[in-house]
Formats: structure tokens, sequence, C-alpha cells
């Protein structure tokens, strides 16, 4: 396999955009990307577009063509694949990216996502997410997203001791970083108090615990690490890419608040970066709901279990703590346009490893996103490092 | 990249199967796959899985996980991914899990199509259907896909001399062929007066032009050449996998009738292989309407422009012809579960070249697929021969 390095990122505004369609948000966050990497249309051979649920949010299927031709790529009839796996759809679009160029298949390659949320009302909505999980043993049972978090979070809190302003300290810190990201749907400072406040959507999740419901898109581009200095002077190199599943409903698991699909895609990272996690200097995890952040920061192996609530608690995942998770203000700030998210990590850390994360930059060298697929039955790991 | 070959196979009866479900059906192929190359679960290493609207018709996305977990693959955490690319969502699979080998992120890899389209309604199936088009710009205006693939027979028609029984020519012959095939939906003997006489559905298509609504899933299992023999005594080296895009609607080609992702696909396949058109013994095309498949033969090379009317009805696509297309029924008389399709041609190939295909057998050691997403906006191409 080849060495890979990423050349070129781009990202909208993440919110409630009612003045941009589908396809539009998919070709701005392209062209940005085209753009960083000094390249022309032209020399893309290959695109991977992740998407959750176009089918239903806007009822568009086949959006890897609509995509390829709607940014003008069709006329050089380029290979162009949609990838889905609920939430995890951004990571496996990188992930794909990524083996299409280390496998020689192709040179510069294109991994994009989107979603477009907010044109169907908010049951609909609830009931496309649900299509993440089980449908017939969840679904249709009346369970929602925050539900399952939920449960996953009485479950925690139960075994660890966990208390509602450790939880909440994880929404208080990304909003924190949030406010000096550009993108962020909301960019806004909130306090323990106001977790604690806002509304109960499902015991003991609240309001400010959730991501929101969001429109938006980030591409990013792949060439071999050996040609990438024709495009940029800050390639970023991908020192792994893995990926993993586990059982889809929640009542299969031995322990539903340890995601074994993180444990699996992290170690296998580490495995094939030859890394350990003291190597890692912060890593964007998938913080769907304030508890996916804790699991996932102790399910990579940067804390014991149990221990996230209290790390996060001390400063020590802030900007300049020990570890800082979710330098972008995260899903929770940021919001989480599910196709998008996991690429929209890959922009973050590409930014932060060219020092070009304006207010909120960090001190760092390597960086690692995690991207979850409904309740933890994908993961998609990803390490990446100054070239 | 390393040498690729196919070491199992399996497929569904394709038809309408109330009585199993869209994961049931893709375990039941799945099955058949590891058995057939004496495989246990736990040897596979990675799973594709083409799909391209369970989000609609039975309320489920992230089908990946969902299928790797309901296969018992999931306790070893493998990589499970869904592709969707419409009607040629399962050659995506297949050319992923091509790329996954050949580049040495895997080594067992599982490729797997279904869709059980008949949980919902015809007016629903046709609006799901219509997300392979342009939505904002053809589905919206009305049109569906049998009227899409009027236009192309119409333009086709007036262009090239086509007759209605030359057009009718490419049903009869795919029925003879799917008489012979067990997993056929529709094993039934017709005649150019029956095609003829059929129920008018999108003038000059009729009825017994297109090809049915239908559930059923197929499998393959791939691995490096140099471990084919581990599994199998009759490996089927992939000679080329391809894929290329157009645009996705038909108001935007400059000719209708010719499919500019088919002529792309087709050359890179033969660019890939090295081998030239007289090297290909026989050819599974995308035959979603008679029209279609007439367009496959000319547009992949076999014949001149305007000619494969006249080919089809003097016999030389039939099994004992000059170029046998669709020796297994096609999408025609087999039954077209859209995800699944790509797959089953691959399923098709291989059978005839181990000399597996019973009735419908041919002596053949090259043979070629050709999958067709929407109207042609995306088209994966394979090359398979003995190895």
């Amino acid at each position: 396999m080849r060495d890979v390095a990423v050349i070129g990122i781009g990202c909208t505004k993440f919110g409630e955009l009612w003045d941009k369609s589908f396809r539009t948000l998919f070709i701005e966050a392209g062209e940005m990307a085209i753009s960083d990497a000094g390249l022309s249309g032209d020399q893309i051979d290959e695109i991977f577009i992740g998407n959750m649920s176009a089918g239903r949010f806007v009822g568009q299927e086949h959006v890897g063509a609509l995509i390829a031709d709607y940014s003008g790529l069709a006329t050089n009839n380029i290979p162009a694949t949609r990838v889905e796996a609920a939430c995890a759809s951004g990571g496996l679009a990188f992930r794909q990216a990524f083996t299409s160029v280390a496998s020689g298949m192709a040179d510069i390659v294109v991994a994009a996502g989107a979603e477009k949320m907010n044109d169907v009302g908010t049951e609909e909505t609830t009931d496309v997410l649900a299509a993440a999980a089980d449908r017939e043993w969840e679904g249709i049972a009346g369970v929602t997203f925050p539900g399952l978090y939920a449960m996953i979070a009485r479950d925690y809190m139960n075994k660890y001791g966990l208390t509602r302003e450790q939880l909440a300290a994880v929404a208080v810190k990304n909003h924190d970083n949030g406010l000096h990201n550009p993108i962020a749907q909301f960019p806004t400072k909130i306090t323990i108090e106001g977790v604690m406040s806002s509304s109960l959507v499902a015991d003991p999740i609240r309001l400010l615990d959730c991501s929101p419901v969001t429109d938006g898109a980030a591409a990013v581009i792949l060439c071999p690490l050996e040609r990438a200095h024709e495009f940029t002077d800050t390639p970023i190199q991908v020192l792994a890419s893995t990926q993993a599943s586990a059982t889809i409903a929640l009542h299969d698991r031995q322990d539903i608040s340890t995601l074994d699909a993180t444990v699996a895609a992290g170690n296998r990272a580490f495995k094939m970066s030859g890394l350990e996690r003291s190597d890692i200097d912060f890593v964007e995890v998938h913080d769907c709901f304030t508890i996916a952040e804790l699991c996932a920061i102790e399910d990579l192996g940067f804390c014991k279990k149990g221990e996230a609530g209290k790390l996060t608690e001390e400063g020590e995942t802030a900007r300049h703590g020990k570890i800082p998770v979710n330098t972008s203000g995260g899903l929770k700030s940021c919001g989480h346009p599910v196709g998008a998210t996991g690429v929209k990590q890959i922009y973050e850390v590409v930014l932060q490893l060219r020092g070009e994360a304006g207010k909120r930059q960090i001190d760092a060298e390597i960086g690692m996103t995690h991207n979850v697929g409904g309740t933890g039955a994908t993961v998609v790991c990803n390490i990446l490092g100054r070239a």
C-alpha cells in the first residue's frame, strides 16, 4: 500500500441553512477543498460521498453520481460512490478514499459528506434517525436516539458514579471550543447550571446534552504522499484509517456503556500507525450526546473506564489540558449533519496540524478522529500527522 | 495491487418473497457463499453491502452493520460498509471489495447486495425508484423510470430504425434463458406477439419490456488470487473492475441513447485487463428495460451503434450466438432487486466459468458484467476469467 496525504480541505457553515440545497452544500465544500489544494476539477480521479439518508430527507438516492455531475466532474466520467453507515457515513467516505489512493486505484480522490436535515419536520427527522438503530427491535418499540443514549448514560452513572455535573462539563467545554469556530451552529457560551436546567429529553439526557439537527457539508482531498508537495506546502499524512462493527441493537451487548467497535477500531488504528496513546496530541470524538464523549475517551484508551468524567471536570480534555478533546466544538457546538460529521472531524484535525485553527489553535503534531454510526454499530478511527 | 479471485458465490431465489425479511435474505445469500467457499464466518475480514433504498423500503439505514451483526460477524468487529448508486449498488459493493483485497487492506472480503421491494405499495415503489434519477429536475416533473427509458427507446428508434419486433426479441431471448435458471422470478416462455400485445406502460415500452419489482439477495467472496486454492479448485480471477459516472438527468446529455458511463467503464475495463472485445465469451448486461440491453451491447463495443437490434433478432446474443448476452435471463426474467443485481451478475458469470450453469451452460473462459445506476449516471463493469 502507498502512503497517503490530505492536501485540501473545505467545510461549509453548519446550521439551519434554508437558502442552500443538499447539492449546493456539497459543491460549496468541494469547491473550498479543490481551491485549498490548488487543483482544477479535471485532476480529480474519484469521489466518495458520505450521506446517511438523502432518500428520506430530500427524496434523492444515487447521490454519488448526482454530486459528481453537479460538481462538473461527470464530464470526465469519474467513479463516484456513496457510502453509508448512519452518522459514520463521513468516516466511511474518508476510509474508502484512503483505500482507493493506498491501493493505487486512483491518485487524487475526494472524500466528502453532507446532510440536509432541516427540510423535513421534527417527527420525521426523529424517525429517519431511528433508522440508524435496529428498526425491527428498537425503532418499532418506539425508542428514539436520545432514548438509547439515555440508557447508556443511566447504565454508566450507575456503574461508575458519574455525576450530572460531570456530564454537563462535556457540553460546557465543547461550547467553549465552538465559540472560536466559524463553522459552528451554536458558538454560544453555556454553563453547568444552564445544561442542568435545560429541558429533559430522555432522563438523564437534557437538551444541552444533545447535538443539534444540522445542515452542512465537508470535503477533503487525498493523494499519494509522494505527490503531496505538488499541491501543498503542508501535507498531512494519514497514519491510520480503520473501521469496526458491533451489534446494532443495544440489548445484544454485554456492556452497553462500553462501545466494542470503538475499542476495536481504536486498537487497529494504533496497530496500523505503530503509535501509542501518548503519541496522540488531541482527538476529535463523536459527542452526539455528552455521554458519548466520555465513553469514547475511555474506549479509545486515553483513560481508564469510569474516569473520563473526572478528567473532563478537571479540565484535562480542554484545549490546554493533557488530552484536548473536540477542539472544534464537537458535534455538540458545531452541529451534526450526520453524513458530514466524519469528514468535518478530518477538517478540524488538518487545520490544527497546519496551525490554521485560529483562536482555538493548540500545539499538536498528531491528531486522531473517532466517528460513530448509531449507538456504536459502526466506528471509524483515523490518525493523522504532519508529513 | 494484488491479483484477486472469487472463491464463493450465493444467490437466493428472486421474486415476491413475502415470508422473508430484508435481513434474512442477505443472510441466506451470505451463508450460501460462505458454504460454497468452505469458509467459516470468522475467517471473513470485511463486508461490502450494496443496497439502494432500505431506508424507504423497510425503514432501515445502517445496513452494513445490521448485516454484519445478523450474520454473526460483528463478534469479530469486522468493517461493514454499505455502498449505494441506485441499481448499480451491487456493482459498487463488488468493486469496493475488489479494491479492499487488491490494496491489501483485507484478505477475505464479502460483496453482497439485497433489496426488499415488495413491502411497500406500487405507488411508493415508483417514487422510491424515481430517487435514482434527478429528483429536482426529473422526479418532481412527474417522470417515472419507464418514462425515462421510453424517451431513450423513442430516440433510439428514430435514429436507428429499430423495430418494435427487434425490441421484443430482447425480452423473448432473456426469458428463454431464464427458463433454465432456478433463481428466476419469471421462468416463463414468452413470444414476440405476447410482448407486443402486453399493456402499454410508457410508449413504446410495454409491460414485457420491463424488469419486474423483486425481492432477493446475492453474495460473493473474494480473496487474493495466491490464496484462492486454499478454498476452491475453481477460482475465478477478477481481471478488471471499473466504474464511471455521467450526468444524472437525461436532458443534460448530448445523446440520450448512448450511455457515456457505459462507454467509459467499458473502455477502462478493457484497458485494465489488457483484453479485446473479441476475448469476451459472454456478457451479463443491465436490461432493466429491453432498450437498455441494446444500448449496453453497443456502448460496450460488441457491435456498432444501431446494430444491436438486428444482432438480437438474428440470434447472435442467444446462448449459442456470437456473443451470448444475459445467459442468466437478465433482469427481465430473473427479476431486479436493485441492490442485488450487480452481485447476481457476478454470480452468473462465475457459474458459467466454473461450468455449473446447468441447462443454460455455454462454453466460456472469460465473461463480463455491466451494471447501471439510474438511466446511466453510474456504470460498473467487471471482467472475470478462469484462474
